[in-house]
C-alpha cells in the first residue's frame, strides 16, 4: 500500500482542536437559540431483561452557536444572496437548497494562522478594534508560504481568551476586534476558502454598536462566496507557533440550514 | 515546510462521504428525539438598515440520530459502564463526564471496510441474517493488510441501500442484518478503535424482536471500549472497492452527551 | 359579595377533562414536530447549602400535537387565509400578527356535545365514515337547546377509544370518521364559536387518502373564523350523557403561533 | 336546563388575562429552556392541489418560562418532596410520577388578591424588599372574605411592571421584592391552594443574591403541599380593584414535569 495520506497518517499526527465544548450556558450569540443539551433517559431509569441499559440525550441549538460555520445561505444583501440567487425566494419550503449548509464539502486543506494579538505584542486587542489590511499583511508574511488560494485563513485577535468569561465574549458594551470591510477585501482579493476568528462574529463590532452592520459578512459571503468559521479556540494554536497547518473541518450535513456546529482541527504531520 | 501530511493533502484528495444527510423524516430509531430542522427567520423577514438580511435555523434531536458515534457512556451491563463505572451514578449531574463523547478524540485513523454483502455476492444480507466469525475474517482478507489494533473497521450489510424507504430501514418487522455476540468478540480480540455499521444500530436484530437484547453494544462498548458508528452511508465506499483508507471522524464536542451526529470520512490520496 | 359565578363556583363543580395526557410517544400527526419532555435537573443533581433541590424539564413540540386548538392563522385557500388577508405576506416575519394563536380569547362559554356514535349505537363509528347532515341534526336534538350562536361543538365519533393504540388513532391505512364539507357548511350556518372532534384532524379522512382534502378546515378556519379543538377525549363526557354543560379552554398565548396544545374542560353545577 | 353555573356563564362574564404573552427573547430564568417558537412551515412553503395549505410550528421551552405553575415536584429539601417521598428515588425512569405536574387538578376556585404596592402606595416595591406578615394581614383586610381555606392567593409586589424592561425583571443586582420564609408561613397556616405572584420566582430575593436560599419555595411546595404560580401579569387585576374573584387556572396535562405553562384568568359577572 502506498497512498501518501495514509502513510502519512500512520506516521503519527499532532492535532490541535479549534472548537469550543458545546456546554449548557456558554456564550452565544442570543439572536440564536440557546444550546441545552439533556438526558431523557439515564442509566438506571430502564434495564433490560438481560442487565443492559443504555442512555440517550436530547438537544436543542441553533446552527450558529459555539464553534460553527456560516453557509452562503446564511446572510444576503439587498434581498440577495451570493451568485445572484434572490433570497427570499430561495427560503420559500423552509431550506435553503441552493447554498444551504449541506453545500458546503468537507475541508481538508492548507490552513493558515494570522495572529494578529500575537503581532501586536498583546493577550488580546481591545474591543472594537479593526484590525487593518497592514496587520494582515505583517501576519502573512510570518506564515510560510503566506495565505494562498483555496486556503482557510484563521485570524487571532486574542478575544477567544475572554470565552470562559461568559457575557464578556459576547461583547455588547465592550465591543469586539475584528476584520472590516477593508480586511475582508483583502482576504476576498487572495481567493481563499473560507475565513475564521475567535470572536463570536467574524466581524469587528464597534463598542455598544450590536450587530447593525455587517460588513465582513457582506463581502466575503454575498460578495465572494467565502464560508466564515466563528468563535474558534485559537490559543492553543498560537501558543504552538504553527502559522500553517491542514485544516479539518466537517460540518453536519443538514439539508436547507444556514450553518452548523463545527469541530475544525489543526493538523501536523507529530 | 515538508509537512508530510500537508503535502499530501496539497498533493489531491479523493473524499467519500459515509455520512446521511441530516433531513426531517429521515428514518430513525423511536427510542430517540426525532430530528426537526427549522428556520426561525428566513431572507425578507427582517433587513438591516444596510440592506443585509441573516437568516437562521433551530434543531431539535437526539444524539443517536442519523449517521452517530456512541460514547462509551451510551450503555452499561449489570450498573456498570466500560470500566467498571457504576453507570447510576456517574449520570447524577446530568451529564456523563467520564465517558461522554466528549471524551472521544476526534479520529483521523486507517479505516477498513468489510464488505459482507459484496462477499456473499448480494445487494444486502436479509433481515435477522447474523454476520459470522467466518464472514468477518473471508472479508478481512480482502482488506490490504488486514484488521489491525487501532483500525476503524466499518461492516457494510448492504442495508444501507433501504434508508431512502423510510420504515423499511428501521426494520422492526423484518429484523436487521448485522455482528452478533461472536463477531463482535472477534473485532474486539483484534483491538479496533471503533466499529462502524449501515444500519441504525450496530447489532444483528432478529424479525420482529427489536432491541431486546443488544450484545454487540455490551461486547464492544460496555466490555471492550470500542466506539461503535451506526447509520452509516457504505454504497459508494463498495462500489469504489476501497477496502483500506484513511477514515476522517470528528464528534461534536458535547459535554457529558452518550453521542453525537458524525459525518466520517474515507480519504485517500486522489 | 354577590357575584352570581363565583356563587355557582363555590356550590360546587363536576369537572370532566377533555384533554389528552400529554406523554412522549403519544400518536400525533407526522407533520408536527414530535411531543418530547425531559429532565434537564433531577432532585439529587444539585443540592443547595441550605439543602434545597429544584428538578426542571425540557419540552418541545409542534403546537398541533395532543389536544389542540388551530389559530385561524393555520390554514389558507388559494393564498387567503380568514377575512382575505394574503397568506404569505402575513408569514414574512416569522410570526402570525394578524390571526396567530394569541389572538383566541379564553373561552368560558356553552359546549355542546353532538355525540354520533352514541346515535348510531356503535362505539365507534367506521374509519372514512362522514359524518351527515343528518347525523348532526339528530344529535343536536338530544342536546337541550340545540346548537346555537356562540356554541363550542364536540363532536364525536368515538374514535377517541383508538388513541391508546397509538398508530391505529393516526389512521392512515383506515381512514378516520369525520365531518367532512357538508357538515361543515352546516356547522358554519349556526355561527358557533369553536368546533372539536376526537380525531387527530377535524375532517373525514378517507381510507388510505390521507391529508390531501382538508374541507372542513376551509369552510371553518378558512371561510367562517371558526377554530378548531382537535384530538379530544369526549369518551368520560358521553358517558355521562352530558349534552350541555360550560366549555372552559385557556389557548397557551404564544406570539404567532398557528395553534397551542390546550386542555378543555367540561364543566357542569355539582 | 337550569345549571347554575351555565346561567352565570351566559348572563356574561368580566375576564382578566393574568398570563404573560410567550414570545421569543421574553425575560426567564437562566436555570431552566430559553422559550424559543419558529414556523417550520409557512403558508406558501407547500400548496395541496386544491389550493389548500397549512402553516406550523416549533416551540422549545422549559416548564418554567412565562406565567408558569410549579407542581410539587419541582422543588425538594434534604432529599424529601412533600410528603416525605424519596426526592432522587422519584426521579429514576425521568418522570415525577408522583407529584408531576399531571397530578395538579384544573383549578376554579375563589381567587384573592393581596395588592402590597398598593397598601404602600407605590407602583412596585423596593428590590430585596420582604413582603411581611402585616403587610399580608393588612391587604387581607382589604378582600371580602379575606383570605380562606382553599383560596388561589395572588399577591402583587408591582413587580411585573419591569417585565417589559427585559434582564431587570430577572432582577440580579437589585434584588426582588416578595414573601419570606414569615409570610409563607402566614399562607400555609390559611390552607391556600396554591399562591401566586408577579415576580419570576415566588421568593424575596436579595440584592446580588440570587437563588441560593429558597425558603417560600420549601414552605409552600414541600412542607404544605401549595402550588406556586410565578411571573403574573396583576397590573390589570389591580387596576380594576378586584380583591376577589373567580381564578381559572388549567396546567398543560404534562406527565411526569416538575410544571406548566400556564395562562390564569381572573373572572367575573360583568
Amino acid at each position: 500500500m502506498t497512498d501518501a495520506l495514509l502513510s502519512a497518517v500512520q506516521g503519527g499526527l499532532d492535532v490541535v482542536d479549534l472548537g469550543r465544548q458545546l456546554r449548557v450556558g456558554m456564550p452565544q450569540s442570543p439572536n440564536h437559540p440557546q444550546f441545552w443539551h439533556t438526558l431523557p433517559r439515564r442509566h438506571g431509569d430502564m434495564t433490560r431483561a438481560d442487565g443492559g441499559s443504555a442512555a440517550n440525550d436530547m438537544i436543542t441549538m441553533g446552527c450558529h452557536v459555539g464553534t460553527h460555520i456560516d453557509a452562503l445561505a446564511h446572510v444576503s444583501h439587498d434581498g440577495l444572496m451570493f451568485g445572484g440567487i434572490d433570497a427570499m425566494q430561495a427560503g420559500v419550503g423552509g431550506k435553503y437548497d441552493a447554498l444551504g449548509v449541506h453545500s458546503i464539502a468537507p475541508m481538508i486543506r492548507r490552513g493558515v494562522l494570522l495572529d494578529i494579538a500575537g503581532l501586536h505584542g498583546v493577550d488580546c486587542l481591545d474591543g472594537g478594534y479593526e484590525i487593518t489590511v497592514g496587520d494582515l499583511e505583517a501576519a502573512a508574511k510570518n506564515a510560510d508560504g503566506g495565505v494562498g488560494e483555496g486556503d482557510v485563513v484563521v485570524i487571532r485577535s486574542g478575544w477567544g481568551t475572554k470565552f470562559a468569561e461568559g457575557g464578556a465574549y459576547v461583547g455588547g458594551p465592550s465591543g469586539v476586534p475584528g476584520v472590516g470591510e477593508a480586511g475582508a477585501q483583502w482576504l476576498a482579493e487572495r481567493r481563499i476558502h473560507a475565513a475564521g476568528a475567535d470572536t463570536i462574529a467574524f466581524e469587528r463590532l464597534a463598542p455598544g454598536g450590536g450587530h447593525a452592520l455587517l460588513p465582513a459578512h457582506r463581502v466575503l459571503l454575498v460578495e465572494s462566496g467565502i464560508y466564515l468559521i466563528e468563535a474558534l479556540d485559537l490559543e492553543e494554536l498560537a501558543g504552538r507557533g504553527w502559522a500553517e497547518f491542514t485544516l479539518v473541518l466537517v460540518p453536519l450535513n443538514i439539508y436547507g440550514a444556514t450553518g452548523s456546529p463545527v469541530r475544525p482541527l489543526a493538523v501536523r504531520t507529530a
